[in-house]
């Protein structure tokens, strides 16, 4: 595969709160700084290696929380020199925003400037497949759509949004003819067996004059505001006063771009994505993600199984001992363990949330 | 209460291999060397604190494995100068035996020498009531009988050996009519309620020449090996080389005193002792012996419980946050997790001989 041409800019949205990975996750070391399962990497890491040859450090831009960019600039190194920090998290739509902005202010080359917009926490097993997809992708963008990365279901899931398939625009890509909410199992199965439906991965691809427009119309507000902020033509917003862009940030609603402009606008088309593409969301997602033992355990680091029957545990460490169990998580990290059932590792915010409210710092 | 004659001498048995209560016991801090539950200290040391003012610290003798002496030492200090180390465990009759004849050539009074055999790692909520007791025992001592204290049951406990109380002896004292192993919960039902049976406690009190005339008829080759040894008058066995020990050591069977003696003497007697006792066996056993959450919840150090019904959580420093979980043990302690369910807290010695398989010392 060959790189691809100067005006295509990678945005990688490196945001979270540290939540669902507690305790390895933390508010400054979210899923995306943290190496997860068998990984000898942070995922961020991953992230960018997987632009090699493909996109060139210097059109990488991060965007992430302020809070964040000491840990994600200390990991990304000379990867990615470019970074936006938010002052705050107010949804995708700004993020995007801001980073369009950013680009379209930076860019000096004659042709058009494309944007990925990518996700620093995502696993994505097969690159090359990854790299034609966006290839197909871009082609769809230069003719003025915003194109979705439609990952295409091996299982009818029932924690990620569909995309539904319209009219053939080209030879890769289609209209979109609807977005679904995540659907119940039932409604998942008759999804796969369609063939028709492809999982929302938040991977999309467009023209820099497209998502402008299409934003400018969205939000109108939040764009004049962020314009007001007079970026640097080759600087771009990282020469804007970090307070100058908090309190443009205070203002602005939250809403994500696939409420505020994916939904609603015509030009919106989805290329087909086989790239092994996963979003681990949870620690009880590590045991469908990674290969089980036969009764179903999954266990990284210092650990010990004895009896055991679908348990996920995880050791930075201290060695973790399960004995007798039965679908339980486990984890050790950072000074603190996590144990629940695997059912409930959705809930583990909820932790978070009474560490917060003990003022339990040292934990968050 | 004043303080005993100094004819009557303290025997702590101080043994253990440190599984039961893993990860907090080792091999080199078995239970009685650590401070379980809320305790502020260790067992051993309230086992010692209960005997001021009662039995002096130098006729006090600690009996332990060789490989304990010096961390049992350390947590004893001055509260108890005398030691006998075992170079191997080989059951309370042969250590008895040899507690018995140190005794016997160091006492120097005129006063036929008592021996009180207690464990380090027993709760003991009332002491009063435990010297006295005590004091009832050593009258029936006195009169040639190897005396028990019964503990007066409170419920159908099946994890205990019962005494059958028989004749009465005198005003405190009674024969023992039987001994009765661990009872299923119906029999244990019936002996509560009868009244007329004690839980084994495994606290005996007997003179020198009454116990040691029993072993010599009981176990004559290894109190004639022992003898051989020729402890010093004044000094007893602790000025035997370690090495005579363990050669003769290695020639003696395991036998229990209830085996080798208590069951098969004519002259067994038993007192009641209403004195708070309980032995922690495992660790779902704190939640029977201590104060519980409403949920039935136990918890000790840094340790946070969320949605949890049943659970006992102990951390010695890391945060242990517990989710949602139903009867579940979760253990953190020097440098070790034990999570499983709490009726599996009897199996945690598998963890302990799959990391002796695994030559795993750092964990033993």
């Amino acid at each position: 595969m060959t790189t691809l041409g100067d005006n295509v800019y990678a945005v990688i949205l490196a945001g979270g709160s540290g939540t669902r990975f507690w305790p390895k996750s933390r508010q400054l070391s979210p899923k995306q700084l943290c190496a997860i399962g068998n990984a000898k990497e942070t995922m961020l890491e991953t992230t960018l290696k997987r632009l090699d040859g493909f996109i060139a450090p210097d059109r990488r831009l991060i965007v992430t929380h302020e809070q964040q960019i000491e840990s994600t600039k200390q990991i990304a190194g000379a990867a990615c020199p470019h970074y936006l920090a938010e002052p705050d998290a107010r949804n995708t739509a700004n993020a995007l925003a801001l980073a369009a902005l950013d680009i379209e202010t930076r860019h000096q080359g004659a042709d058009t400037p494309i944007m990925i917009s990518l996700h620093a926490d995502h696993v994505i097993e097969n690159v090359d497949a990854f790299k034609q997809s966006v290839r197909n992708a871009i082609d769809s963008a230069k003719e003025g759509y915003l194109c979705l990365l439609g990952i295409v279901p091996d299982k009818p899931e029932t924690g990620y949004g569909y995309i539904e398939r319209g009219a053939s625009l080209s030879e890769t890509a289609f209209k979109v003819s609807s977005f679904r909410e995540k659907p119940e199992l039932e409604l998942a199965k008759s999804y796969l067996e369609s063939g028709n439906f492809l999982w929302n991965a938040g991977i999309f691809v467009w023209s820099i004059p497209t998502i402008i427009a299409e934003l400018d119309h969205a939000i109108p507000t939040a764009m004049n505001a962020l314009r007001g902020l007079k970026p640097e033509a080759g600087v771009g917003f990282r020469s804007c006063p970090s307070e100058s862009l908090r309190s443009v940030y205070q203002g602005l609603p939250k809403i994500s771009i696939d409420h505020a402009v994916l939904e609603v606008s015509k030009k919106v088309s989805v290329v087909d994505a086989d790239i092994g593409w996963q979003d681990i969301g949870s620690w009880d997602a590590l045991a469908k993600t990674f290969p089980t033992d036969q009764q179903n355990n999954i266990s990284f680091g210092n650990t010990m199984l004895i009896d055991c029957e679908g348990v996920t545990a995880d050791s930075d460490g201290d060695l973790v001992a399960c004995l007798g169990l039965k679908d339980i998580v486990v984890v050790k990290a950072k000074g603190a363990v996590l144990v629940c059932p695997a059912d409930k590792a959705q809930d583990v915010k909820k932790i978070v949330e009474a560490l917060k409210a003990d003022q339990n710092e040292s934990y968050l």
